[in-house]
C-alpha cells in the first residue's frame, strides 16, 4: 500500500496517540500539522525554509492548480514534488471544500459540479473522476476523496444529502483511482448532527480508505460544539487508521484536536495571520502592525527559539510591515509556521511522557490569558 | 582611519584594479556591487540570502529610514547593523539624489533642501549638517557627503552651479561630522561638461575624504556617454582612494565600468526588473513573465549556477509570479543578484589574471548579441 499508519504510542488518559505515517516520500511522525502551499508554494516560503521550520508534510490544492498553471503542466514537470522542488509527502485536497465555498458561482447534480473560475469566471466541471485524476496528475502521496462539504448553519435534510452524496461519490472515486504510488482517504460529513456523522462514518469506513478525514468542521461553529463532535465522531473511526481533521490550525484547536485522537492537521492561518500582521505567541496573539510595537525591542514572542525570534524586534518588523516590505510577512510567517509545528513537537512529546491533559490545561491556561 | 583602502593589483592594460576596503564591519574585495536595502532591507530577502548570493556591503537610504522608522529608533536599537541583522558593513547615500528626484515636491537654497515626504506630504528640511546627523545616528560604515545631483540633460550653468553648491556642502558635511567608526565620501558631480568634472573632482579632492563618488551618471545619459565621461574624469581621482559609481548595476556598464577603474557600485536594478518579472541571463535578458516561458521546463539561465536556476524551472517561476505568489518575486530576486555578484568575482579573477579586455569583449559579445 501506498500510504500506511502505525500507532506507536497511546495515551492512556484520552484519546491522544502517536504515530508514523508511511508515504512514498518519507514517513512522517504524528500528530502532524500540514503548512498548506494552495498554488504550488507555501505562501512567502522556500521548500527548504519550510523543512527547516518542522514542516515535514505539506498540502496543496486541486482547485488552484487545476486552474493554474494546470495538472497537465505539473505532470509534465515530473510531478508536484519536482514541479515545486519539495520532496516531502504531499497531501492534496479534492477541490470540493473550494467549489462548495464558490456559493452563487457553483451549480450542484448528482454527477459532480459546474463552477466559474475565480480568476477568469471560465465554467469548469468537477466530478469524483475529475478530482481523482487531477490529483493522479499532481503525483501527490495522499489524494483526497471528492466530496460536498455542507455550511454551518445548515438544515439537517440538506447535511443528509450532502453527506449522502459524499459516500456515492466517495465510491466513485476509489473506483477512478488508478495510481498505486498514491493512497486515498475518505471524508467524513454530517454537518452538526450525531447520527448523521455516525451514518457518513459506517459508509465512509466501509469503503476502506487509507485514513479517514472529518470534513464539514471549523467552518463557523463555536469551538465547544466542534470539540463535542469530535468526542462524538472518533470512536467510529478505526484505531489503525489516520484521523485527519480538516481546516483546522489554530493553537488551541490543535491541543484539543490531538486530544481528542486527531493525527493530522491543516489550516491556512498561520500563514494567513502572519500576512496580515498578526502573530503567536504563547500569551495569545500578538497584532504586531500596532502602533504599540513601534519601538519595541522585544522579539516577536520571547518564549519562541525561532528564527525570527532570535535576530529581530518587533520594532523592526513592524517598520517591514508598515513600509510594505516582503521581508515583514516573511519573518511573521516563518514565526508562525515555527510556532505551530514547534506545538506539534510539545504535543507528540507530552503524549510519549503520558501527560497530554497537563499539556493542554498549561498551554490553555497561558494562551487564553496571558 | 575608520575607513581605507588598498590596491593590490593593477591591471597593465586600461585602468581596471583589484582592491581591499576595510570598514569598521569587515574588509570588502573590489571591484564590489553593493545590494541596494532601501529601507533597511534588501527587497525580499534576508540578511543571510544576501550573503549567501555574495553580498558583502550593502547600501541603505538615508532619506527613507529618516522619514520611516526614523534615525532615533535605529540609534536605540543599536544601529542600522543590529536593527536589521547585518552584520557586514553598509554604506548610506546621503538622501542627497531622493531629495533632488522629488521635483516641484523640493526648494534648494544654499542652507540646504526643503522638501515634502513622499508618504505623507509632510514638510521637512536637509542640509549637509542634517544628512551627517542621521547617517551618525544611523552608524553605518561610510556616510555619503550631501550633493546636489543635476538632471540630465541639464544646461551648463545650472550643472556648474550644482557642483559649486556640492563642493560648499561637501566641507560642511566634514565640518560637521564627529564619528570616528564612519568613513565619509565625497562625491563628485558636474554633468556631461569635461572641464566641470575635472573642477568639481579638483575640489571635492582636495577636501581628502576616505573615498570618491562619481554622481550623476545613469541618469538618462546614453551609455557611451557615460563610459566617456568615466575615461575623462577617473584619472583626476587618486590611485590610493576608493572609486564609486554611483546608481550603477546593469551587467554590461558594470563590466565597462570596472575596465574604467570603477571599484565599487550600487543599483536598484537587479532587484527591481527581477519584482517586474525580468532576469538577466548570460544571453542578455529574459522576460520570465512572457507567456512563452508558460511550459518551459528549463532554468532562468541554463548557464548560471545559483540556487534558483540549480532548483526551478522557468514555468514554474513564472507560474508564481502569475499568481502573485511571493516566492517568485524572491527566486527572482535571488538569481539578479546572485548573477550580478557572480559577475564581479569573474571581473575580479578576470584582473587577477591580466586578462580585463578579454574577458569584457568575450562577456559583451554574448551579452548583447545572445
Amino acid at each position: 500500500m501506498a500510504v500506511s499508519f502505525t500507532v506507536t504510542n497511546r495515551q492512556k488518559n484520552g484519546r491522544a496517540r502517536l504515530g508514523l505515517l508511511h508515504t512514498p516520500h518519507g514517513t512522517v511522525e504524528t500528530p502532524v500539522f500540514m503548512p498548506v502551499g494552495t498554488q504550488a508554494t507555501v505562501k512567502t516560503m522556500t521548500p527548504e525554509e519550510v523543512w527547516d521550520v518542522g514542516g515535514r508534510l505539506i498540502l496543496s490544492n486541486t482547485y488552484h492548480l487545476y486552474l493554474r498553471p494546470g495538472q497537465e503542466l505539473v505532470r509534465e514537470a515530473g510531478g508536484l514534488h519536482r514541479f515545486m522542488n519539495w520532496s516531502g509527502p504531499i497531501l492534496t485536497d479534492s477541490g470540493g471544500f473550494q467549489v462548495f465555498s464558490l456559493g452563487p458561482l457553483r451549480k450542484v447534480s448528482e454527477e459532480g459540479v459546474t463552477f466559474r473560475s475565480h480568476i477568469d469566471g471560465s465554467e469548469h466541471f468537477f466530478s469524483p473522476e475529475k478530482a481523482m485524476e487531477i490529483q493522479m496528475a499532481l503525483g501527490s502521496d495522499i489524494a483526497m476523496a471528492f466530496d460536498e462539504c455542507a455550511p454551518y448553519p445548515c438544515s439537517y435534510e440538506y447535511a443528509r444529502e450532502a453527506l449522502d452524496r459524499t459516500s456515492r461519490w466517495a465510491e466513485r472515486c476509489l473506483a477512478a483511482h488508478r495510481l498505486k504510488e498514491q493512497g486515498v482517504f475518505g471524508i467524513v460529513q454530517g454537518g452538526v448532527f450525531h447520527d448523521l456523522r455516525k451514518k457518513s462514518a459506517g459508509e465512509i469506513v466501509s469503503l476502506n480508505f487509507a485514513g479517514y478525514a472529518i470534513g464539514g468542521l471549523s467552518v463557523g461553529e463555536p469551538k465547544e460544539l466542534m470539540y463535542e463532535l469530535l468526542d462524538y465522531t472518533v470512536p467510529f473511526l478505526p484505531e489503525e487508521k489516520p484521523r485527519y481533521l480538516m481546516g483546522v490550525g489554530s493553537p488551541d484547536c490543535l491541543v484539543e484536536g490531538v486530544l481528542r485522537g486527531i493525527d493530522m492537521f491543516d489550516c491556512v492561518l498561520p500563514t494567513r495571520l502572519a500576512r496580515n500582521g498578526t502573530v503567536f505567541t504563547r500569551r495569545g496573539r500578538l497584532v504586531v502592525r500596532n502602533a504599540g510595537n513601534a519601538r519595541d525591542l522585544n522579539p516577536l514572542d520571547p518564549e519562541c527559539g525561532c528564527y525570527v525570534c532570535q535576530n529581530y524586534s518587533r520594532a523592526y518588523i513592524r517598520h517591514l510591515l508598515k513600509a510594505g516590505e516582503v521581508l515583514g510577512i516573511r519573518l511573521t510567517t516563518i514565526h508562525n509556521l515555527s510556532f505551530v509545528l514547534e506545538l506539534m513537537k510539545e504535543l507528540r512529546e507530552a503524549i510519549r511522557e503520558g501527560k497530554m491533559v497537563e499539556y493542554r490545561d498549561e498551554f490553555m491556561e497561558k494562551y487564553q490569558y496571558g
